[in-house]
């Protein structure tokens, strides 16, 4: 597939360098890296993975790449003594490697580093392309559908736990709960929203102090094993408040709007259409700074956010795909409601990966 | 100090695009962010942080940047319709800000995505430069220092409370253990090396299956409420073996030496050609794929590993500075052992932020 890129955009190479925090990096490799490596795809379909010499041993028996070639092979320690600058000593290697293999034209993705891109541009034709493993991660197999589904087996049981056993008063001990159960069960959540009162009227407020009459529980952790996401989020009642229950109700409604209509050919831009319609029709504002104010949804894997987007921007949904279904309300002089649920979208259908009830009062 | 280099390069703006997982995002703006955000900085002082609509609130609340700007304020959502696609509607804005601040060069950081670069130079002279912040992130204040010295006091009585307890088979168990402890405390330890037998060669392998005779620990977590981190490493030895242990004493002998050149004025390098010196007086080969074959350390920081390297590259070590010293040695047939501690660069000496004893025996 990248071979075909390269024809097509009549180049030799195709270049990324990232660690493996970068989502496209760790598809491409399967290798587990905190310091930041370079990938090299050749128009006949070679891979190589360029890194320190220390790495090598353990890169040939991790990674799926099979060449693996240290940069002390290629004389950096020689280099690094001469020009005193360890990033320029990789460029001058870099740049050898791709003139040894004759290039005239090197894609690269959107994210790679200007300092390459720029040394690149001196020696070759560059072109800058979406990163073709963000495409092929698009729509997920079913080992990766597997993967997700675990996760979000994980989340369900934390939550039903956290519900069963509440007897919190303040957000930091709601996501300390919920984060230390999921890390001794090996899944990572690091920004657990659990957000109260007037605040929760910003979608990504982590949530802080005492706990008031609602809470918006938002939990999307990764797998320590795998680097798999999944994405949930439940409003829970402390105590009566008929302006957040109306708001969720609504909310809660134009979800199962939306999930009628994920199927394999639908545009995401009409669901999230839908969406902004149903809430309409209760009477709030799907306008820029109060209300509905954000998209109804992302794709999930190997970043918690990814693509497809459920928005207004247009993008068919394909059977497969892994995406987040979110309506949300929030209005500042009240707080913020929100209902999200992981689902994989087949044929006909979709598939909720994280089934739990809407409406959980706890009082 | 961005309004000085601006005003060397006779350039009118600098600009980040990066999510808070960049050290240098978080440090400019202390906002979390899981989505990339822009920061834009101008030769008259002002900075700009451009985030969706939906964050605006929150950036104004928790950014050390005053001035918020939402994309939607700027027609994200017009362009987005005319356009369909998310990044090309973003940087018709970005442009258009520049060029309402009358800019004509732009610096940008080695690490700016190059989708970024190469539309801005369609618009302005761009020139890249090394990310000023992390200049500025070398050398830490005492409250930074502060920071790094409670995570090191977390990892060295999590290490404790290990060794006082230990009973366990095998490698998972001793990761397992150590991160868990801590993450209930507060710290974050996401890929902790507990390695044994011969693949402990490999410096960065994480360790598994059954507990041979030796482990290299190697913990460093961040702080999950600020971020910083630490960083520490102890060869244990669970049953006599004679080569490994006579490794570890000529590591734990080459850090102390290093130990006594660390203080303001010297050049790393020259501590690392020490401990290549002492190793190889102790009959150890210093060459590129056995015995010694990675630096002596690395600056710690926001990031794990950061500037400055203690290695073959010239750096004078600066009072502040706060740096790990890590003599191993690997050989692929015996397996590798290391030593590791974090320390703070003081004008006369240094000083060790993770005490603990260096020879561990558990037999």
């Amino acid at each position: 597939m990248i071979a075909d890129m390269l024809k097509e955009n009549d180049a030799e190479y195709f270049i990324m360098h990232a660690t493996s925090r970068d989502a496209n990096f760790l598809y491409a490799t399967r290798f587990k890296t905190y310091d930041p490596l370079t990938y090299i795809s050749g128009i006949d379909g070679t891979e190589i993975l360029l890194v320190p010499e220390m790495e090598k041993r353990r890169a040939e028996r991790e990674s799926r790449v099979k060449e693996i070639v240290s940069l002390e092979d290629m004389g950096f320690k020689e280099k690094l003594k001469k020009l005193n600058d360890a990033k320029i000593a990789f460029l001058e290697i870099l740049v050898s490697v791709l003139k040894e293999g004759r290039c005239r034209r090197v894609l690269i993705p959107e994210e790679l580093p200007s300092f390459i891109s720029f040394e690149l541009m001196k020696h070759f034709d560059v072109r800058v392309v979406r990163n073709p493993f963000s495409k092929l991660r698009i729509v997920k197999n079913s080992g990766e559908i597997e993967k997700i589904r675990e996760v979000s087996n994980a989340i369900t049981s934390t939550f039903k736990w956290l519900i069963e056993n509440f007897r919190f008063k303040k957000c930091e001990e709601v996501r300390r709960a919920i984060d230390t159960k999921l890390f001794s069960a090996g899944y990572l959540a690091e920004n657990t929203i659990c957000s109260t009162g007037k605040l929760s009227a910003d979608p990504h407020e982590l949530g802080k102090g005492q706990i008031e009459d609602h809470l918006i529980i938002d939990i999307f952790p990764k797998s320590m094993d795998h680097g798999y996401y999944s994405d949930f989020t439940r409003t829970v009642f402390l105590s009566k408040n008929d302006d957040l229950e109306e708001m969720y109700s609504a909310v809660v409604a134009a979800q199962e709007e939306a999930l009628k209509m994920m199927r394999d050919g639908v545009d995401a831009k009409d669901v999230h259409e839908r969406v902004k319609e149903v809430l309409s029709s209760h009477g709030y504002r799907t306008e820029k700074s109060e209300g509905f104010i954000h998209s109804t949804g992302h794709g999930v894997g190997l970043e918690v956010h990814e693509e497809p987007r459920i928005s207004e921007q247009s993008v068919i949904l394909r059977q497969g795909m892994v995406v987040t279904v979110e309506p949300g309300l929030y209005y500042k002089d009240v707080g913020g409601v929100r209902v999200e649920d992981t689902v994989v979208v087949r044929k006909n259908d979709c598939e909720i990966l994280t089934p739990f009830e809407k409406f959980i009062r706890l009082y």
